[in-house]
């Protein structure tokens, strides 16, 4: 019998938990959800008999210890910035380790040690990271292999609402992921590749630098750059490509609406707003704009701003959000980050009937026997209610394939891994067509 | 014998030692011009009796506290971050200190001691800060005596060019001060006070939220806004103003033409430019540019950022500078802040024939005996040439001034101090008229 130590049960850990459980039998497996909450690890485990849960705090190092050496694997759901812990634990005793979160530093120089153990410590195998990667260099590498060369790849993934959730709903947004993130998107230099030329875009321009595409089936989303696809070259090993891309997905027209709190300065983190507990969201916005007697805020705002007077699609967004009404913030010592959150959650927060979506597109052109090509590959996925979300289901599904694929030694890959070689992608893209994720392909021009 | 330790003989310390050496037959004074470039510290001294030149590096602990204890009073001309050591040593040797730099956390917390050695460490004696102050706690100090109650205050100062060196310069600004704080200048939040509300700028703003103000003689300047004005209640005493700003003078047209570079990204520090020391001037400036084949840079530019075809006063700022030519930039692994910087020392370089000029105007708002009352208080000064520069004069005649009255008894306070109270800011205030440096009052409405 396998055992298998998950840390960390919360909302993306939904459909992983499923598929361990559901597998169990078969693979002979042994679950221990470690959790803070142990009400929370015991929901999610149902009274399985291959299961248990253990109420565990990450910061208890004996007990760390004593979990990871009982375990054949470690998965590590916990906030990416508590992995490296676990991997140091998981080097020390032998034991594979699985997370869906970006490769740090810290975790990277583990390399050595984890193939001297002969151990696997996969990472970034969630949706974005994770399917991003698998998806891409499966084409990437069939393009190749016929003998093409590749020019240009762009990527875009979006965590959005499924249609029918979108009604009523102006942004047609809802937070289906950390808050914070969603609020602090893009802060920084934005640096990708156009066409041989590097770019870059400062934040307060970056939300009107969108660029439409459309999903079949799905209409039109628009994508804004993530901050640095200039190291995806060497991810990809696309050294020599003359444009690389990666993006988000939003519906058209958020982006544009989105920039009136970057142009306010509303989304600053860096410092404390002013006796913030007493304000109300009006004096909130009100504090960002030029001081204009008798104008009331909205018509300063759309002044300040240029919003012109019958834009009334942006108009709508923003007081359909509640930001002009006369309610207390009630935030102490907050940043004008932490108080547009507070603002956003009262509408963005998925409610009970809600479905999550999750978008994603890639676009490569390459140059194939004299031809110059353009390929659009995309996925779609809808999330079943507020649990089996698609964002749980794209992160946990990889998560929990690479566990079973490691454990039964179909993955005998060792070290800091990614998942970008095909020893690894294949398995686990032709399993994931089983839950429904899989990639439509055609040519564009 | 009184003895002076002048630490750093760079540009602005050049009228300091002149009437260092003026003074010291009459105040009896023995100087050392301590530098780490010996012919730097020979050529401010001539060879005059009462003063010698010592080759000198602060960051010999063994030098400097030898040094420190055969002073009476050591002046730090030094970059602010390095005068904490010296205090260090004043504290513990109980020598006096001057210093034009603004107060940090750590100046700060040696005031109990300070006191306690029975000795003035005074900080914050330049012209901005220290005029400012002077100047602001005079007029403050006159208001409140005679039962005025002030509802409002701004205070700007420039560091420019005189009149006569304005020609030829479309954007009639030269580098008088550090290039790179010009650059960097309102990077971060601005904070003021504008009748009763709170108001935050972002940086992307700033520079489009100016304010026009007239010197007579010398015309029109515009004004944006220094980072944090709220911090100012404290100093001034003014914890229940309506209206608080401080702000920082350029001439009219600049700053819209400065908000290019700021719209661009081009003056962020925070990364660095892929290959930068083979790019071009042209280059760099299109790396921030949407791709749009066929066109120019310079259409490029006037499109993305919605610059008027016909604006030739800005048009003109920008070729002028030479942002759109093919030269080399040939700095290695440099940021954007450090290319434009690099890009404007070939034009905003002071010329042996220009001369700088400092502007400072003082607005007050009061109510006195029922009435409204409103007050502006302006400085100008004139550079005599590239040695004896108006910032050389105004940053190092208080710093003169107040050694001279801290070593003759005048200044009796003792602490770390910056010139807010009375007993020091009168004497001083009435010296500098002596050299030109006084305030021309008068009620506006």
């Amino acid at each position: 019998m396998k055992s298998i130590l998950l840390i960390g049960a919360g909302r993306s850990a939904s459909t992983l938990i499923e598929y361990l459980l559901q597998n169990s039998e078969k693979e002979n497996w042994k679950i221990t959800v470690a959790e803070l909450s142990l009400e929370l690890a015991l929901s999610k485990i149902k009274g399985h008999k291959n299961a248990c849960a253990l109420l565990f705090d990450i910061n208890n190092e004996e007990q760390r210890k004593l979990e990871v050496q009982k375990a054949d694997l470690v998965i590590s759901m916990l906030p990416a910035h508590m992995h490296i812990a676990v991997a140091k634990d998981c080097v020390r005793y032998k034991k594979h380790m699985v997370t869906a979160s970006y490769v740090s530093s810290e975790m990277q120089e583990l390399n050595q040690e984890a193939l001297i153990a002969d151990i696997t410590l996969m990472n970034e195998i969630g949706v974005d990271p994770g399917i991003d990667h698998m998806s891409a260099m499966k084409i990437l590498d069939d393009i190749r292999q016929s003998g093409g060369k590749i020019t240009g790849f762009e990527s875009f993934t979006g965590g959005l609402l499924a249609p029918e959730s979108e009604k009523d709903n102006p942004w047609k947004y809802k937070f289906s992921w950390n808050p914070r993130n969603v609020i602090l998107a893009g802060q920084g230099v934005v640096k990708f590749l156009h066409e041989g030329n590097y770019k870059y875009i400062p934040y307060h321009k970056l939300f009107r630098r969108t660029e439409i595409l459309e999903v079949e089936g799905y209409g039109k989303y628009e994508g804004y750059a993530n901050r640095d696809s200039l190291s995806y070259r060497m991810v990809y090993d696309l050294m020599d490509i003359n444009t690389i891309y990666r993006g988000t997905l939003r519906r058209p027209g958020y982006c544009k609406a989105w920039d009136v709190f970057v142009q306010l300065g509303a989304t600053d983190d860096s410092y404390i707003i002013e006796d913030s507990e007493n304000m109300t969201y009006r004096e909130f916005i009100d504090s960002f704009l030029p001081h204009a007697t008798g104008d009331s805020v909205e018509l300063k705002l759309y002044n300040y701003l240029k919003i012109e007077q019958d834009d009334y699609e942006l108009h709508e967004k923003l007081s359909w959000l509640g930001i002009y009404e006369n309610t207390k913030i009630g935030l102490v010592k907050a940043s004008p980050a932490q108080i547009l959150q507070h603002i956003l959650e009262q509408k963005w927060t998925l409610k009970k009937e809600d479905k999550d979506l999750i978008v994603m597109v890639h676009k490569f052109e390459y140059e194939l026997n004299g031809d110059k090509k353009k390929l659009q590959s995309s996925m779609v996925i809808a999330g079943d209610d507020t649990i089996q979300t698609a964002m749980a289901k794209t992160v946990g599904l990889p998560v929990a394939i690479a566990t079973k694929l490691i454990l039964n030694g179909t993955i005998k890959d060792r070290g800091v891994l990614i998942p970008v070689s095909k020893s690894i992608y294949q398995p686990i893209l032709n399993e994931l067509k089983n839950f429904g994720i899989h990639f439509t392909e055609k040519e564009i021009d």
